[in-house]
């Protein structure tokens, strides 16, 4: 059983949720946002963002972590705005020894719905259906859960991988 | 008297500067530039940024500091890049209590040359002779430097021009 957490980051919400993954069976623990105010100083807000996952790290003890890679934005002023969020979003989790798997969206899209050019919508919805939440959670708490997901399933999928190369048998439960 | 520290962040090297105004006369403290590996994974640069401006608050005691404000990069990845330094610059002076005033180039190379277009080079030698230099500083250093004194000159002006409004009379030597 590992424990995984997912990170959303923006520099005005940063989702984040936890999910634990026995074999295949997925769980949900925890998710949620960290909101800053857009009128606060921004070394303030980017504090708020490092101390709110920290929180979260502390909490939850998360084995691994998985962030979403971002390659493109709208423009380099909401690309300079991100990097200076998911900056601080890494720096908590390299501080608090939580080991980081980069993620295309394209990768998360692909582990949680099968199809790398899933709607939004479908994505919020498998996650909904696979952790078997009563609703679709919030949207940045909900792609943090997707990214979780996603690692969870990559990383047991890379293990059996690994494993059949070495010619050790795993069971996985579908 | 005020000690000024001077930051310019990148991913790969970050400037820093620290510089004492008394008045208006400047003295040159120390410079340095913070090196991070290219091929180390992105969180422990991050943390290695944290970590040296970190240092150097705790190693020359800041009173205050001046950031570049970027508004632009060649792209968004490099914009993100950038946002990813700069966000954990920005965060260990937060971490540390000392007040951040953000600067753009325009405002650096009109505080520092006397002209918003000046050439990199002309800045460069300009901080050179303003902090009685034996030689031009390695470029990161010397954006770092020309920043720091950017934000001395900046407050002291601005200082001067609230003092002429509340009717004091302030000494100034040029």
């Amino acid at each position: 059983m590992i424990r995984v957490l997912g990170v959303d980051p923006g520099s005005r919400f940063t989702g984040w949720g936890i999910v634990e993954m026995d074999k295949n069976r997925l769980r949900h623990v925890a998710h949620g946002v960290i909101s800053t105010k857009s009128g606060d100083p921004l070394p303030a807000r980017l504090s708020v963002i490092h101390k709110g996952l920290l929180g979260v790290v502390a909490e939850f003890s998360p084995q691994e972590a998985g962030v979403e890679q971002i390659f493109s934005a709208k423009n380099t002023l909401s690309a300079l705005k991100l990097g200076h969020a998911r900056g601080v979003a890494l720096l908590a989790l390299e501080e608090s020894s939580v080991p980081i798997t980069e993620y295309t969206a394209l990768q998360v899209k692909s582990a949680v719905v099968g199809y790398g050019k899933a709607a939004k919508e479908q994505v919020q919805e498998m996650v909904k259906r696979l952790l078997s939440l009563p609703e679709v959670p919030p949207e940045d708490g909900a792609d943090a859960l997707a990214v979780a997901i996603c690692h969870g399933r990559t990383r047991s999928t890379n293990a059996a991988i690994l494993a059949s190369r070495a010619g050790v048998k795993m069971e996985f439960r579908r």
